[in-house]
């Protein structure tokens, strides 16, 4: 009953989008426990609430459900699902926004089974899909599913229906083609940046385990910058530096300042690790 | 005890305004549940906050308590009111802010009784005015009654006390004049933007209802623009499209983009549906 | 079980920051009350941070616990403390963030002993150095010390966890040169601005004890500006005016508009009372 149910959605700071969302969950539980993850990921932009989204779920109690809402195909044919890992419920729009959840959640590396639209769950994981329309709000609307179907969905979900109880089970779902970093001929690793953050910092798409021979001889290239080695902190030395940041990625960052705005950086451009 | 107790104000998200409220309502009720609605209303813009709030009450459970401080006057002779309805409480400066709930609270057709600066409320609903200061903070502020006066009242309300506890019935409250879409000779319907949503959306003050007639053959126009028949979500055709929106009113989207910014489009903007 | 936990960071609204807090303290006190006072502070803004707090921390129940994450040093030697005041527990990095708490928290007048780096506490307030790692997230990174040591600590102190469990009792903190109004030779009182708020207005560092002799008559100067006397509400007179605001500071304020646009004021800027 007191279960937690986090948003996550692109309806900005300026509407009631969301404070309806959480109306109707607590109409149907009002002892649901509401947390924001964040409502300023750019309108429609998929990747960047997947990647949000997967700093911090890992974080919250098991059997957490996170509600997912940019949804850039509302009222098409876009299916909606309920994802359940062995750490939380997801319930979010079908079109690859659970992709860094799944990577996380996959038992076997990720290579083998990604970098296509559709991937196989396996044993780690079920999905379903949302067809059951007895338990969304009446009328539907074909432009807020958030409000009318993901939110009552996530509501009943936190009162411990099965998933089973919504729809269907599915085997596979809907994943993005997630940047992975690779070696060229001359052994730099090329990575991208995934990330900005409101520091200005760049995280990349290199993690920490993709370093691990040298991470003291290492210079790193982003635009037309170098830095030498490692830091352990944002406050050692002067300047740019890179680090391994708290969601194990490497990372960009200029001491006292934005390094996106140093360097003009932008998520998708190119990291250089020689 | 646990009654949900939200907070509509145009304090912003830089300071700890919203947060001083809080800390007076858990005070008062430790088992209130905190929900925010909206905090970035533009400085003192009445009907923005009124029709912001107008769009989520309504999928919060009933009792809910609404609190809305977006206060111009404060200091000043405005009154301070709790309006009852059927389905929530609301605890206000009596300025207008409260214009659509009430619209939306009436039996009777809005048209008869609005466009004037106060209205009878009728049976429908009650209201009080907020005088009795033993309930207030002491000493009250003159500058911040959000926290000094509505706060622990909306505290108090959430406690089950009665409306009538903090001050007197009062009969009539201020409306602010709703702009009404009106017919020209020609036959054309002409509208206005009601409120821009984060996503660029212009919402228009023409509601589903006011175009029952023929909806595939309707032509909207805005700025210089044209748009032929409502499509059903914002994922259909390309560039822009009108449609009803999620609350009912006729919106104008641009595919993948801002409607605003490619229109330059500002609230109170004419829209005409031929 | 119920404690109020508030939530005081430079993260930005941008990220998932946050919430990865508020999901380490649920998942060690589940029942734990997450409010957030402000995330929006400017990136390592110890000052604004301090002052922003000091307007709210007041108006929550006793023993609410504060959690302060504005953490340039974070990875570094700067200490991390717990701070229980007669009124409230605060969990912060010993970097200043807590002057304005400890100012008002002191019995005998400020400045008898700050203006300093550091002060030593007195029997008011008790502080205790979060050094045993063990009730610390493992294994720590050392760029987000937030999460994964001062969110912990502030979970286990709203069980009802001592704060020396956490680490050493201290005698002394870390206070920042908090600037103080001070007299002219020729009787003016010149004070600085000390926070912008979000509707514009100028709050200062001169109180309303600082003026209580003449307030009628005096004259404030702030840029090119004078304004004659205080007034009483933002909604009195025309342009500019001076009064005390809601935290009992002076503050310029534009009717209708934003003083700081108009004067192109910053924090700092010299504000002057004759």
């Amino acid at each position: 009953m007191d279960s937690i149910v986090t948003l996550t959605t692109d309806f900005g700071l300026t509407d009631a989008y969301v404070a309806a969302m959480k109306g109707v969950i607590l109409s149907i539980n009002p002892r649901a426990r509401l947390i924001d993850v964040c409502h300023t990921i750019k309108p429609q932009n998929i990747q960047q609430a997947g990647f949000v989204l997967s700093t911090a779920y890992r974080f919250f109690p098991k059997k957490t459900i996170h509600l997912v809402v940019v949804d850039p195909g509302v009222g098409s044919e876009r299916r909606a699902i309920i994802l359940r890992t062995p750490s939380a419920d997801f319930v979010a729009p079908d079109n690859g926004v659970l992709s860094y959840v799944i990577q996380q959640s996959l038992a076997k590396p990720m290579a083998d089974r990604v970098n296509r639209q559709q991937i196989e769950l396996g044993l780690e994981m079920e999905a379903v899909a949302i067809t059951k329309s007895e338990f969304w709000l009446s009328p539907v609307s074909s432009t807020f599913h958030g409000r009318d179907i993901f939110a009552p969905v996530a509501a009943r979900l936190s009162l411990g229906f099965p998933p089973i109880s919504f729809g269907e089970a599915i085997t596979s779902v809907t994943m993005l083609p997630l940047p992975r970093p690779y070696r060229t001929s001359g052994g730099s690793l090329v990575g991208h940046i995934l990330h900005i953050d409101s520091f200005g910092n760049l995280v990349t798409s290199i993690r920490s385990d993709d370093l691990s021979q040298a991470k003291g001889a290492i210079t790193i290239e982003v635009g037309n910058h170098r830095i030498s080695g490692l830091s352990r902190t944002y406050a050692e030395g002067e300047g740019l530096l890179a680090l391994i940041g708290s969601s194990g990625y490497l990372e960009v960052s200029l001491k006292g300042g934005s390094a996106c705005a140093l360097l003009a950086a932008e998520v998708g451009n190119e990291v250089r690790v020689r």
